[in-house]
């Protein structure tokens, strides 16, 4: 049984053009979450990388890497170094020449862990995701660790509650979210601050349903589309940490480099779960069009 | 098509012991809604009754009746009368002597348009529901009426996003969750108000997930316990009318009878629907285990 509270971190931030710098950074904020005494760190959604789906560009193929790679192996030494379990999300390239926007979990020795590859690949303007990124083929399979059974999930996901569910289902300890998101400039104030919400609400409501701590990760700054056709995205920050009832614990900015430091308290989600056992009441008799598009 | 925006109601009260007072509270209700121009007026979980639920006594299969019966023979005058849908959430016995937590919708002509009988049944200490109501029989199916076609949950339903789903993916144009919930008075602050937030927040989800405006009507009021075992509920009212990015429309206060009006957009929510869609992108192919109550 994972110790608790168990201390971790969401290290959000604004990417340069350069990833080495980018992965350098990372490296850094692992040591202070270290130094603070968390165990766990999530980076944020294809960290080290410009968020590069903005424009479709077959040159951008180019940034993929595999698993393992230049990035877990840096991350690999920090984690056995610290007794720090990373999840580090990335564009991965599987030795088949398929493409997926996956997170790698690496564990406190420095071993990987496992991996998620992104089930639900969004396609809007600048988000031209489906262009680059194979839908996952793993499942909604949590990743056990040191620190507990992770049910990592990436971005577009954290809108479909089944997604959450099915890692609940599956024995989950903690509901870890790695995103690039962030406002579309034209979009006024109100409909930002109503997008920015929706994302931070639907979060919560999963550690509700639930009953398990959240942690999101989101990168911050703003990055101009390459191609010139769209006016680029401010990415929101915002990352945040909330407990089983949805109760935010620590939340960055949506505008600062921040290494945010929360406690959570598993043996609290279990309490929980008693007090309000959902999971006791599920009609699985009636659930069997959940696996339709549409009941019409 | 329904017309847009479309002006709805959620009448929040504090029972009396006296079923016939609280009944000519919602008629009266149901007129001052249809003054303010409303055309759906959702009232809240066995509005007409207190909450018997929190002692076990085979005496309250008494305040039980049938569909049609008193409650919506009144109901039905007012809404032909004044053209308003009306959602009736009673204690429902059927000819079998099978009992229901039931929701009647009522069409803006009088007739019944059909029920929806509640399928997740909560039992916890001062919620004895699995003792009196069989649990639900007609699925998570929405309701067509005049106004749009209703998904209809009641309370503890609206813990669970599989309920949401199934309404939405059957066509829904608007979730509504009549309710039952209240403080436990030895709670302290924090834990009331994280209950509370938590109650909002999962309902608000339903919303952004789904892209549907949301209508929660939750009853306010202290309310003993009977039978004097438990320290009774102080129901925390907090009724709301959200948008399709769960925007919050409207809002009651916890602790006051209000006849609370909003309008909702259904263009909106369409446009919504296109903007973020994430009905495109459900993994249907991988959603098999929801059915299951755990995946160990």
């Amino acid at each position: 049984m994972t110790k608790s509270p168990l201390k971790v971190c969401a290290y959000q931030q604004a990417v340069t053009a350069g990833r080495d710098a980018n992965l350098s950074a990372a490296v850094a904020a692992a040591h202070e979450a270290a130094d603070a005494g968390a165990r766990l760190l999530l980076l944020q959604e294809l960290f080290a990388l410009p968020y590069f789906c903005q424009s479709i560009d077959n040159a951008h193929f180019e940034l993929a890497e595999p698993v393992p790679g230049p990035a877990t192996k840096a991350l690999s030494a920090v984690a056995r170094a610290r007794e720090l379990v990373i999840v580090a999300p990335l564009f991965e390239q599987r030795p088949s020449g398929v493409f997926h926007n996956t997170a790698a979990v690496i564990d406190s020795d420095g071993s990987l862990a496992g991996l998620y590859r992104k089930m639900h690949i969004p396609d809007d303007p600048g988000y031209y995701e489906k262009y680059y990124f194979t839908p996952g083929d793993l499942g909604f399979t949590p990743i056990d660790t040191a620190v507990g059974r992770l049910g990592v999930l990436v971005c577009w996901d954290q809108w479909f509650p089944e997604a959450a569910r099915l890692m609940a289902l599956a024995g989950a300890d903690i509901l870890l979210y790695p995103t690039a998101i962030g406002w579309h400039p034209p979009d006024d104030d109100n409909e930002q601050e109503r997008q920015r919400e929706a994302w931070i609400t639907i979060q919560r409501a999963h550690a509700i349903a639930n009953a398990l701590p959240v942690i999101s990760c989101n990168r911050t700054g703003f990055e101009a589309d390459p191609s010139g056709a769209l006016p680029g995205i401010e990415f929101w920050g915002s990352s945040f940490v909330c407990g089983p009832q949805g109760e935010i614990l620590a939340q960055a900015q949506p505008n600062e480099d921040t290494v945010l430091v929360a406690d959570i308290d598993l043996a609290r989600a279990r309490e929980i779960r008693r007090q309000w056992p959902f999971f006791r009441d599920r009609r699985v008799d009636a659930y069997a069009d959940l696996v339709r598009l549409g009941r019409d």
